[in-house]
């Protein structure tokens, strides 16, 4: 696994057509990432788009990671829904298997893990759901990707626990609280608007680890990846711009 | 492996709940089977159910089968839906490596495949559709199980291009026509419901290898298990006298 | 309408069995209760059995009332799912629009509207809910059922502004604080287990609208109708006791 | 109702997006057509989304269409899923009340029946199938919108017996045989591809009543109604054109 290199990751979510549907440019994204989190059939996608996807990634060289989610269609998985712990640990075996085996199929490879939406944020909030997804990725022996902030020491501790190595993004258009955190989304200036910032911040991480937040603090900010989204041209030329800037 | 042993195997239909609906009297039947058929959560059960169904198989060391079928939980599965073979191909693979990953979390493996309902019947009848499903099977390096009819060369042919073995299955409840085959469900005579009848049946395929036909001839099959059903007390009764007319 | 009627009525959870599994003992319940609360194929029931579940109330002359939940069938909704109130309002005049339209192709009429589980519990304790709620009910000219406690006045405000009447319900097995309030369930003596203390609460509720709380003061309670569970033998039987003890 | 105007509607089904996805450009066609058969949750859409659809509807003065479907998300309803034809009945009424309850909350008026994908192939092939849905509309007082063939009269017979009124559609963009039937998909020329072909033709049948077939005969063809399609840019330039063909 090549994800120690100094390079910064693009990550992008990838497969989250489902049947007759289609969301994002999976085909004009996929030449512009390093890693496709390809959706797992409970909130988004289905066998045959997870096997379009996996085809796509493997056609692109790029690393394939399973998003699993909440099983609600109708929500996409940005609603949180109640399980138990275990329930939850069973979920994400039930999705990762799943994708896993279409992978092996392929002879292509499963290389990480990213929860999905409501199950992404439930898991950064709620140590025990934190938990139950590190014991699901380590029956894979995979990474987990999760969001990077000030204090990544809890998570690291609990996933030593079960020998899982973390991955931690960050975002290349969210702006940041002096303590390391996003600026939540309900205060003004959470997101980068400007593409020069987007494309400054971009560089601030990737070459210096570091971020200068919404008030003007430089903080560290360890990130092995950058989460990018491929849902509108606009967004799709930003990939390609912020994919140039990394490499020059 | 103990498949090829002598003795006739038992195996049943299990884990076919889902969320707060109950289905079948598993606890009861488990210590009564050699094979547990696990639904894979697209016509019944669910990552929970799935995970206790496979704990139940492991206290009564039980092989575990996946038992996957068309995306259909309000239908069971039962009715045709239309796929393409790389579809059929797809939705096997994804299912099958759901329930392998939940046993490997566990220690346990996966031993084979049995499809279900309309997806069993379509394999039947449609070579194509057959070629599919050991096109999936063949990702996982277990058994096929099939039914067992007088002539099984095609299907041995087919899946031997594709090295997966095949498990055949009689029923100890239908009678048989004179060519091998099942006597279709629409015909009078097509299920022997004299307990007696059964036993007898059950007897005659394990110890000889032979079927007496509805209309008296005695013909060969070969069968390296037997379905049974435990969806009610009195099925439940009557796995218990096979498996001991079995042992006699 | 006869639900001003002095003797209190029984309502029940019907229908709520989907597709291949079967849930509670309709048929068995139904003589016994006055109204037949139907799921609406959201979190239980599918088209034909609300059909079925229709019949039988028809012959036995039971109200018929919409039973709506939240989209979750492997949840049973008994999981709150984030809807804007906009959406909860759409989603309930779906489910009562389908329901109603099946009663009246039978010629039978849709009497009153019980929100089902957790979209229930969200009603009771979120005043935005349930004022889309009753914007909902609004649409069909009938009652809105929901608990009884010792302040209705807040909802009977809101209800009044859509003409919406409002049934109350109180339940036979449960206890009650001295404010009026249930007994929470994670509290010791939240749930009534012998017999006899059932029908004696049940006797007093129906007969002098008062009720004594688990601390032994007796408190007004005005219920319209008694909340009765028909899912296992002995509660059915329970069911004809209370029927008995109404009618002495 | 104004269905008998001599002027030919365009009907065009609608709100089939889903939850986070998208299809169609309901807002953009619109103001071109007449009818909007709206999707009703179960091979498409949800209470909200058909509540969004309706609103629209009602903006543009257009009449809306129950357009209920096969319960199967992941084909979109394009697949035949065997039902009784007392669930077919059942099934219909469920999705025509739902829509016609969110009509009528916003004072609007459901004002016909249009069946999707592969319920309307198999209403057209299957006269049993034709009777239960016919069954089904009579419960709502409107008419049903078929396929307008050179032999309607048995299916006249039937809705006759169920005093349903029938609407018949006609395509623009396909082609007919000398026998009033659709030339099948299979075949080459089973669709005119040419602008000015479609223009044509629509004209043709709007106001002679009659189509040109594939091998030249001038037949017969009544049809109330043009079925257009929405889907892509091409295809509401293409409506746009119909539409001024028809005024001019």
């Amino acid at each position: 696994m090549t994800i120690t290199n100094r390079t910064i990751k693009l990550n992008c979510d990838m497969g989250e057509s489902f049947g007759a549907w289609t969301m994002g440019a999976d085909e004009q994204v996929m030449p512009y990432v390093d890693m496709a989190n390809i959706a797992c059939g409970f909130h988004a996608s289905d066998p045959h788009i997870m096997s379009k996807t996996i085809d796509l990634a493997i056609q692109n060289d790029v690393m394939i990671g399973a998003h699993p989610g909440y099983p609600d269609l109708q929500g996409f998985g940005r609603r949180s829904l109640h399980f138990s712990d275990e329930e939850i640990c069973e979920l994400m075996i039930y999705q990762i298997g799943a994708l896993k085996a279409l992978c092996e199929s392929k002879n292509a490879e499963l290389s990480y893990v990213k929860p999905h939406g409501a199950l992404y944020n439930d898991m950064m909030r709620n140590k025990a759901i934190f938990r139950a997804i590190v014991d699901a990725v380590s029956c894979f022996n995979v990474p987990l990707m999760m969001l990077a902030s000030s204090n990544n020491q809890d998570y690291l501790d609990i996933a030593d626990r079960f020998d899982v190595p973390l991955l931690f993004e960050a975002f290349a258009d969210r702006t940041y609280l002096a303590n390391g955190q996003l600026t939540p989304r309900a205060m003004p200036n959470s997101v980068l608007t400007s593409e020069e910032a987007i494309l400054n911040q971009v560089q601030q991480i990737a070459r210096y680890g570091k971020v200068t937040s919404a008030d003007g603090f430089i903080i560290p900010i360890e990130a092995d990846t950058l989460c990018v989204h491929g849902d509108n041209p606009h967004a799709i030329l930003l990939i390609e711009k912020i994919r140039h800037r990394l490499l020059s």
